[in-house]
């Protein structure tokens, strides 16, 4: 549970939204239409990074911000100056999110093209969240992929996130979040860590070593303040000619007084190159204890290639690409109207695979005898887990199910506007992530060139996608 | 001067930082040093996206954030929790940041290693604002760069963005802030046009035509409702065979009424190919004032490609790309100590550019005659702009100034903590980005491969720098 005063309340409000969301929820208000049951899916069509799934993350700040959602009068004074008439404004002042939500847990590997969450309530409530769960839910679940990334191509090695100095603006607490669901072990950022209760991490500055006379005095001074947690930067000169032998002064200092140094950072140069040299310069010291970090534009790929060099680095410092999710960016999540007034519906696109799926779905995730993930199937939701899928776009070969065990996929956290389930705190979340990921066959959870996990739909679906893409309605040429 | 309630007091706290500021200043405040006058410069090494130069955006919000900046009762306890002793929260409870800073208008073009903001004032307070002034100043900065590259790709066709359900969580409110300063016309979020006083934009989604018998009474009731602002969405089912013929009937029905439809959208297929086949369609209806916006996935370059190729689309909405500042994502400016105690300082580095320049600095950029941006020179602050400049880096040519005129780029915006200048707003900022814009040579600003902009040092800031590089101290091999 959430130990801490909710996200929303500080800064989400019911204008975090997409004007297109206000003008279409009006014409839905003029129209009588408003409390027309309507059935979104959120899903994505390409995981980031190249990797085979997301690591689904955001739920409880997504909830969080439902708790908060409503329009405040300064709000609603601003979309009257705006051409909002006032009995609509009416509308909307009374207005909080009663709908129902179905989500995986966070921390659940997720896969291209099947609904990752089904909003369930009136038209104009669920068509007025849109923006709100995308902002949240591709953001967070694009940098927990990214930090479980990071974390399988460590192997085992620490990964502390320190990217709020290049997040985007406020994205630095959720990306924070995610990155601690995503495997990190620590982060830099404070705010973050009360939120949200993470363990944080911190050690110093090229410029608190410049502000002292000499980078002895600097070392010396940290090491009398913090003693045993004591890290130490290695590069504001010379790694290898002063920060190395003014460290390992240090270091042994601290050994003196029967205290240890608890590591040295390396923020630039080859650290293929520096690391073994001062691994090796702290073990001839007798410091074999004392880690290295290492901290210069990380990523999944640069951690891969050390790891695989087997360069000794105990503690990898991630930043940018990590808090930012570059080179993508954004996940491609999408929320899509499924089903309206009882009447399942759908896109249709000249593009292969960009038509959406109609009708109120669930996902059922089929485990073999060893509890390994096997493939997702796609269903209707009043039907039962199918025991074979066919495949999401092209003709192709069915997947037999039936020697697999299924269970949902997703899961009822919100009923008509009530939380039904509590939100796991993110240390929970993150022990879930490693647990699932575990059981995805190895071929699926590697950062180079992973296979793509079979996701298919069961027949009933498939039969009512056909009915509706060559029915005469919507006219066809 | 901004008319809304600071973004800072919702949600920018003294935590908003990485763990480390705290560790440095305790240590700081421990050695008694917490006062000692200290100068850092805010700059970057490589302007996004391939630019030659960023738009500088973020600093009234980063004013905002510092009026609001204290460490509140929790905060403080939560900082107890992790150990720091209560002497020293004391002195945080207590601590309001009191420098001074130097920064150049919202909408000003900068340049890579030029000092973009000066902060001076005590040791601990100064280097406790790094996190949020680079978290706040790259952000922000970034994204405006990104849609000042639009701007200039679209040559006076029209931007609007509409990024927020792709933008990085919150950081969406800063993109949209920033994206205006760098000059969309209007955004779809109603949060940052509440806040910032900004236009806003919407027209329809999918969803809202799926969810109505059929695309034809979609369309008219929403034109029914909104007259002549009615833009419609085209590609729900079919862009040519249903959604344009569509559109034209109510484009006929709203003129018929003496009103005109706004506009049509196109948000997916090869727009290269529609465009055109629904301008002529428009046109032969006698629909030409009806605009065509167009949306799938643009950015820069994209936009650059249409114009080249005189596609007819009047509106560019942009999305992803620009609130996300993708594939960059991030700004890589840097906070870095030049003076503390009155004495100049650098951080070395092994790698050629990446040492810092020392001492209290000044930036001047020189005129031409014609008001055409000629060159910056970054020089000591006590002395004049300089009469010819030296490479940064390498051995080189001088360039000689003589015969411009020299303007300081920085400007004192907060003095001992007090503001003392007015902050534009958002649509100022953005005319006064046109405007310098317009003074940069046309090399320079251009979407693809823009020539770099002369940024050089005067010969007190070189004989220094290399004085300080080769100095006894810090120790050398």
């Amino acid at each position: 549970m959430s130990v801490h005063p909710p996200d929303a309340a500080l800064s989400i409000s019911g204008l975090y939204t997409d004007r297109y969301q206000l003008t279409m929820a009006q014409a839905y208000w003029v129209a009588g239409r408003s409390h027309e049951p309507a059935v979104f899916d959120y899903f994505f069509r390409s995981p980031p990074f190249g990797n085979s799934y997301a690591l689904f993350a955001g739920a409880a700040s997504l909830l969080d911000a439902l708790d908060a959602f409503h329009f405040a009068d300064p709000e609603l004074e601003f979309l009257r100056s705006e051409g909002f008439p006032n009995d609509f404004l009416d509308c909307l002042r009374a207005l909080r999110f009663r709908g129902s939500i179905w989500l995986p847990p966070e921390g659940e590997p997720v896969f291209p093209n099947e609904p990752v969450a089904r909003v369930e309530g009136g038209l104009l409530e669920t068509q007025l969240i849109e923006t709100l769960l995308l902002n949240i839910l591709n953001f967070q679940s694009l940098i927990a992929t990214k930090a479980a990334r990071c974390r399988l191509a460590a192997r085992g090695r620490t990964i502390t996130e320190f990217g709020l100095r290049r997040a985007q603006g406020m994205a630095g607490r959720w990306a924070s979040r995610a990155a601690m669901i995503g495997g990190c072990s620590s982060t830099s950022n404070l705010d973050a860590a009360h939120r949200y209760g993470l363990a944080s991490a911190g050690t110093m500055s090229h410029a608190f070593i410049q502000s002292w006379e000499t980078e002895l005095a600097a070392f010396r001074h940290y090491a009398r303040v913090y003693g045993s947690a004591t890290i130490l930067l290695l590069d504001t000169y010379d790694t290898l000619q002063s920060g190395l032998p003014n460290a390992i002064r240090v270091g042994l200092e601290l050994a003196a007084q029967k205290e240890s140094l608890a590591g040295v950072r390396l923020d630039s140069g080859d650290l293929t190159d520096l690391a073994p040299r001062v691994r090796q310069a702290l073990d001839q010291a007798g410091l074999r204890r004392v880690k290295i970090v290492a901290s210069n534009q990380l990523d999944e790929f640069a951690i891969h290639d050390l790891v695989e060099r087997q360069v000794p680095i105990d503690i990898f410092g991630v930043g940018t690409a990590l808090a930012t999710g570059s080179p993508d960016a954004a996940l491609d999540g999408v929320f899509k109207l499924s089903s309206c007034a009882g009447r399942p519906c759908l896109k249709r696109s000249e593009t292969t695979g960009k038509s959406t799926l109609p009708g109120r779905k669930s996902v059922a995730r089929f485990s073999d005898a060893q509890g390994q993930f096997r493939a997702d199937a796609i269903h209707l939701a009043d039907e039962p887990a199918p025991d074979f899928i066919l495949p999401l776009f092209h003709d192709g070969p069915t997947i037999n199910l039936s020697s697999w065990t299924p269970v949902p996929l997703l899961h009822l956290v919100l009923q008509q506007g009530q939380r039904v389930a509590p939100m796991p705190a993110v240390p929970e979340a993150a022990i879930h992530a490693l647990g699932q990921e575990a059981r995805l066959p190895v071929d699926h959870r590697r950062v180079l060139r992973p296979q793509p996990y079979p996701v298919g739909i069961s027949q009933a679906l498939h039969t009512l996608k056909d009915q509706l893409l060559h029915s005469s309605f919507p006219p066809l040429p």
